[in-house]
């Protein structure tokens, strides 16, 4: 796990994050509600974007939120401390090396890690390990292989394909949506279930064309920019056109999908 | 309106069409139910495969269904008839001249049509028309762009981008679906709203991955195969190893997901 994190922790990722957090909330969290007195794990929290969302749909239940980085750690706190949530504790801990004893956790949640890691299904089995025989995993994952856009470009979706290259040469996988289902199956969980949570954003309204195309997914692409031209994936000129392309699908006339993938299962 | 529907007319391609229209019925259909004794009109009903969901939903309320293929008609009427629906009435016509007195319908009904059409934007202006003040207007359209699947096959792509190039030369738009919400707007009408519909189809399950992922778009992409060859699209070789790609998600650890739009406006 010593591979760079392809969206880097500067400030303005970390906004990015947030405004992604606060428009994704209702699609990512829908569904997700812990009972009083239960334990959660939330593994690889980040900055804390659905720590955040976590606390206050199950008010009553003990969140524990981990992340190898002490430095976004420490902005997941002040985060989830602002918003006024005591039932969180964070700890600095990697996913593959939790510090739990066997079956400590009620719950798991995972959300947009996955897509980082070499080995997913070495995660899941490390995180099968805390969770309590009937417990619960709850999993969401983007994948950048279902944007689909009008009007329609190839230099944005060469863009987005820069991105998914650095993510795959980081030892990722951006397009681990779609996988999700079978490898919550290859884990040996019950009753997996997945769904597909699509984002339709159509250009010149307020509201996602602005919180999910432009702040969210058009700034994550064009946060690769020089990454992607110093090792030679694309062109300063095709990736500007490619960024100014997806951009304007957030404008009137035009129209940005993308799906999300929300996988639940239950430990045996 | 002389271009050839590009999925034929043959037996295979009724069956294709009947698998279809059951299982993606719930999905399609969700929210679209219409009030005792208002009228609707159903423009391109083709065999009469959403003919079916609509009088079963709407059981009060009087269809009429028209096609300009007296063979696809004969069909859906045989259909209707025989699953006991005396609510619809078929009529061969043309959508883009409508024997139908301007403001004759409290609603209007258009699945799967747009797609094969070389002006949707026409279309809609002569539903517009038949359409009285504060009536709806529902239009259903898939996107081929939107096809996603586990595991990834190029040659499975170039066998759908194929069919995309072949509706494209016979007039259509195999991606039409994400311009349904600008094409309502543009259209002129009022409190326009388009939901993506995502089938998310588990490998190795019956249900999608055996109605939708295999019998439906699987065969729907073979069906061009003859064509796409004789056009010089494809080789033989390249075409069968895309449907078998696509076939292969059908199947235990595989996965396909294809996003429906669903726009619903009403007349000003």
């Amino acid at each position: 796990m010593t591979a760079p994190y392809v969206h880097g922790h500067g400030a303005r990722e970390a906004e990015r994050l947030r405004d992604q957090a606060d428009t994704l909330a209702t699609l990512i969290h829908d569904g997700t509600r812990y009972p009083v007195g239960h334990t959660v794990l939330e593994a690889g929290c980040g900055t804390g974007a659905q720590t955040v969302s976590l606390a206050r749909h199950s008010p009553g239940s003990w969140i524990t939120s981990i992340d190898r980085s002490a430095v976004s750690l420490a902005q997941a706190r002040a985060r989830v401390e602002q918003a006024g949530f005591a039932n969180v504790t964070f700890r600095e801990a990697d996913l593959l090396a939790l510090p739990f004893a066997p079956a400590s956790f009620d719950h798991v949640f995972v959300c947009f890690v996955l897509e980082h890691l070499p080995d997913p299904a070495a995660a899941l089995a490390a995180l099968a390990r805390v969770l309590r025989p009937g417990g619960s995993l709850t999993v969401v994952e983007g994948d950048h292989g279902t944007v689909c856009m009008h009007p329609h470009s190839d230099a944005a979706h060469r863009a987005v394909g820069c991105l998914v290259e650095l993510q795959r040469r980081a030892g990722g996988d951006a397009l681990v949506g779609r996988r999700l289902h079978p490898l919550l199956s290859a884990a040996g969980f019950a009753d997996v279930d997945v769904t597909a949570r699509t984002v339709h954003a159509v250009g010149g309204h307020a509201g996602l064309a602005e919180s999910f195309t432009r702040k969210t997914f058009t700034a994550m692409v064009d946060g690769v920019r020089d990454t992607a031209i110093a090792e030679g994936l694309s062109t300063l000129t095709d990736f500007a056109a490619g960024v100014r392309d997806l951009d304007r699908t957030a404008d009137a006339g035009g129209v940005f999908v993308y799906t999300f993938f929300k996988g639940t299962a239950v430990k045996r």
